[in-house]
């Protein structure tokens, strides 16, 4: 199941609802296909659950799904964690309904529209972060970058998972647009899968671990380069090199669709042109003991998203090619779909955050 | 004026609200002893705001305190700015009633108990943080704690700040237990002064830095010191070793009040004993410059934190004193108050966080 979070543009101003991605007829229609050209479908699961009470002739059926199968996908979760029950209920009742649903034909108790084309609706992040992790879990990528950064790959690396914590109100989701920002030169995107948390996690075993995933998707990890290196040398970690701008969608792949994240070929297109293919590979941790690990003695919460790092070859640093204002980056990967932003250019002014100060 | 956010025990549970610190008669009392001794009042803005309309006789007071004076501070705070009008207003209106509040003789329209003694209700974090960030302002602190660790400071300190993030899901307040990390035999505590974002900031020259910061407050960043050392070898900086638990108390002191945070004298209390008095001094940056720098490209939120960074003699490693399982721990700032946290001992259980891989 695939699982996104939509605007729609309602007389009373713009609306996040969540919903379920549905390739329509064509069963063929792969994530991939769906997320490049729009074509498929996002059913509302608050509405449909709404729809279905109504034919079971439950009562009050928008009072049923408004406590049952809230709206917002964060709170759905944090209802039933990973199971996500009413969405369960929706997803097997619509394969029951067919073509009324994207036909327009069923509609909920109160005339709601069940399922809107996705070129209707624009996609957001997924779900609210609250907390942002983003790992480095690829052996490859790291000896080939920090060897360019004239760094070496600490010995602590092999011993134990690091993570450092990205701004969560940055996020932009499919087909949103990133600013470049004013202060670099060197901006560069990176492909990453993340696992998403749907059940709060406090010192968890790793074999307990997966059944707090709520499901994968794509993480840009948008980078100024220039900015980051001086951050980096300052061993606090990236801040303004990372923190403007995150990508994270299309929409979260449930794990029964992804059985195995180290074999999901995936790309980097720049303008339709491919820059870079991949094949994750093992990752030197698995997300299950990232969980485990960050668990100790804190809680992850719902809607907190483990970024895997970056995959081989998925960063322009790692190829030398650079793009600009205006390119569309793409990050794809089977299974998962395509996380689509274009560049704009970056503001005219500057910011003069140095306090005068008088000369000695 | 001091904002606090309070927990009170209702028959139908725990609900929070936030309010102004008030000494009462005592004039003299200042916000240490206050916080020390737990002998002022919490008014309660909502009831207090919902009372003052009922005296005006404007029509529906609970209604309109619940409109125009929200029970949450983030919530006020994003409709009014640092400004915070209605808060002004119930300030004002409290020294004129005086005595009838802290007496119980006055209450809200609909009985509501107006102050309460700050004994009586649990002291919570004076905000939601949507990002802490947390600089590194003190030169001398660091050539201490860098020379410690063999580390040298980078000349890129020295041209722009730079900050990490950390878990602000981990937030504890004022007389909250921090539970000491199974994984750490090196508990440490740090004094550090922090700034709270009361207006969104977005591209904001240093000169209208300012006017987005709603107040100050003592910021304890507790470390595991045994455990960031790797981290910190991996140039992303901490995680697990700061990530478990961040003291933020006891309440958020208006600009007005803590007119030069450079030369506000500190302490760091441990079981009542005094290890370390501190006075700041200058920053590298201040808190305007940091707010200007990270706003570029970024916006800050409402409820945003930012750290100074450890003070001169603020923390164990550079005194070379270690806390125990048990030890109370005071940060004390004049003007600020005290941040009481009881260490509390490490769970039993081991977390088995790594994967079994069979021998190749």
């Amino acid at each position: 199941m695939k699982l996104a979070t939509f605007r729609i543009n309602t007389p009373l101003g713009p609306v996040d609802r969540f919903g379920i991605i549905w390739a329509g007829t064509d069963a063929q229609a792969d994530a991939v296909t769906v997320a490049r050209t729009g074509g498929g479908w996002v059913v509302d699961v608050n509405a449909a659950f709404a729809a279905l009470s109504a034919q079971q002739r439950k009562p009050a059926p928008t009072l049923r799904a408004n406590a049952f199968a809230p709206a917002d996908l964060n709170a759905c979760a944090a209802l039933y964690g990973p199971a996500l029950d009413p969405v369960q209920e929706v997803s097997a009742w619509l394969v029951e309904q067919g073509e009324a649903v994207a036909s327009g034909q069923l509609r909920g108790p109160q005339g709601e529209v069940l399922a809107h084309r996705l070129g209707d609706v624009q996609l957001r992040p997924p779900v609210r972060v609250p907390v942002l992790r983003d790992f480095a879990a690829f052996e490859d990528h790291l000896l080939s970058t920090f060897g360019k950064m004239g760094l070496t790959l600490p010995a602590e690396w092999y011993e134990r998972p690091f993570a450092f914590k990205a701004n969560p109100t940055s996020m932009v989701g499919h087909d949103q647009d990133v600013q470049w920002p004013a202060y670099t030169r060197k901006l560069d995107f990176e492909l990453e899968i993340a696992a998403v948390v749907g059940l709060p996690a406090r010192n968890v075993d790793v074999t307990e671990a997966g059944a707090h995933i709520l499901g994968y998707t794509l993480l840009n990890d948008f980078s100024a380069r220039d900015t980051q290196r001086g951050e980096m040398a300052n061993n606090t970690g990236p801040f303004k090199g990372k923190d403007f701008a995150w990508g994270l969608g299309p929409w979260i792949v449930t794990p029964d669709e992804l059985p195995d994240v180290a074999r999901t070929p995936m790309r980097v297109l720049i303008n339709g042109e491919v820059w870079a293919e991949s094949t994750p590979g093992e990752m030197q941790w698995s997300f299950e003991e990232m969980i485990s690990y960050t668990s100790q003695d804190e809680t992850l919460n719902v809607g907190d998203v483990l970024g895997s790092g970056t995959v081989n070859h998925g960063c322009g640093f790692e190829l030398d090619r650079w793009i600009s204002a205006g390119d569309v980056v793409e990050l794809e990967a089977a299974g998962l779909g395509v996380l689509r932003n274009r560049i704009t250019p970056p503001r005219d002014a500057t910011v003069a955050w140095r306090r005068h100060r008088s000369a000695a």
